[in-house]
């Protein structure tokens, strides 16, 4: 069974992995690890971890599992080095919004008998701020967690037991697990997440040029406009990464959605109007 | 004292008016006419109304406040037959979601000494979804209600002060009326109100068409994708007339989010990236 984990990053997906293995149980030990000095001191006090590490190395090597939870090229960074202190009976697993390099850089530095595993994962969930304080150990109940897993990697006996083990845990979380392939993972969200999140920045910011100095205006809208602009609070610093490492299949979504935009536009006044509302009613009912 | 209101148009709107009405300790008749039966059989029975009229030009010329809660050129509609019966004692008002062509046809068709007096209203306020069985006595609290009242025109004693009575009663429903010109008010909603509504549905038929045959790709989105796409259950019978009443507006708004969103695809690899995501942000600060 796990007994020690080592969570690199305690921003809010690091900080709430913490409070939701506790809040479902787990009782082994978990160290964190994070860049900035007051993000792990406040994953201390909250109880998602129960000391801060000085070293990731240090504190992957003396653990059995070790969460990456920072943003994807520092992920990317910590699996290369990683991959040179760790042995067999470690796992190492993330929770990165993009899975192609990822998991390309997991068959390429993990996965064999002699190395450590690696099992790239992605909980579908999180807030549109960042940082320790708002973690949340319910963060992930009712949620969807991907799997990249690949049936073709050799891992260690021990590699594979832990990898069930983690894939138990996420589920005590309250995660539904789901494999996938990663092309399909990042194609996926492109379209579901990655979509929605740049066209309410697109919308936030087009807002704030025409109507940002008229705070009224914001009263005017209600609770639509509040909703279609919440993620507009979004962290460049997530995002940078994301939309670099997935930016063919963002760039195919959101021309898909201008050429949708210009025809709602030519149409306000045809029946074609009415086949967008309907085939709109149609996603919203099924 | 205003003590009989007829309310003309028993859905969404027309009948929560009734329920705020009552809940905000109204205590004249209310009756309500409808153009579906059950409608207004669904109001009755929530106490949204007294009694249902059969003729929403009696109902009207037997009351001192007629309430017009139906789309825009079914609203126009009505005016024009009003305006035909009622006299100096009575004042309409409205709800509609446009106030360029109703606050042209209140000029001309009411607000002199001999003619009932219109006001122009726009509550702020709605769910995706119409009907009287969603109608919420809460509806308006909290909420901005905008007036295109015109000082220049010239009301009965009578209809004035009934115009200031309805401006109590919006208030007592926990609304903050606020005055501003009516084109300035359909230039305004189109950025902070009717581009949203749109996104929304352009986001929702794109999706549907792209992944509407795996539902499981729903859960995998999320609170933020339910959240993006929750207009996209809205009406088309109701947007119809928004749109084609506010079309210049509107096509300008969307273009501008079109050239926007084309601006973020084409530079998801550069600092401009930043950039938008740091305007996005104020808007969600200020």
């Amino acid at each position: 069974m796990i007994e020690r984990i080592a969570i690199l990053g305690t921003g809010l997906l690091g900080t709430s992995v913490g409070l939701a293995l506790r809040a479902s149980g787990y009782r082994g030990s978990i160290v964190g690890w994070n860049r900035s000095a007051e993000g792990a001191q406040l994953a201390l006090e909250a109880g998602a971890i129960d000391a801060i590490a000085a070293d990731p190395l240090l504190a992957a090597l003396d653990s059995q599992v070790v969460v990456l939870a920072v943003p994807i090229y520092a992920t990317l960074d910590l699996m290369e080095k990683l991959a040179g202190v760790l042995g067999s009976e470690h796992l190492v697993t993330d929770v990165g919004s993009t899975k192609g390099q990822i998991t390309e850089a997991a068959s390429r530095l993990f996965n064999t008998p002699e190395r450590a595993a690696f099992l790239p994962g992605h909980p579908m969930a999180g807030k549109e701020r960042g940082g320790a304080a708002l973690g949340d150990a319910e963060l992930f109940r009712n949620r969807v967690w991907l799997f990249t897993d690949d049936a073709n990697w050799q891992r260690s006996a021990r590699g594979a037991e832990l990898a069930k083990e983690w894939r138990e845990l996420v589920a005590a979380m309250g995660s539904r697990g789901i494999d996938i392939d990663p092309a399909r993972h990042d194609e996926m969200v492109a379209w579901v997440s990655h979509l929605p999140q740049l066209l309410a920045t697109a919308l936030s910011a087009l807002l704030q040029e025409k109507v940002g100095d008229a705070p009224e205006l914001k009263d005017v809208g209600g609770r639509a406009l509040g909703e279609m602009t919440r993620l507009g609070a979004s962290p460049y610093s997530m995002w940078r990464d994301i939309a670099a490492t997935n930016t063919e299949a963002i760039q195919m979504a959101l021309d898909a959605l201008e050429q949708r935009l210009a025809h709602l536009r030519e149409n306000l006044r045809t029946p074609a109007l009415r086949d967008e509302f309907e085939q709109a009613n149609r996603f919203r009912r099924e």
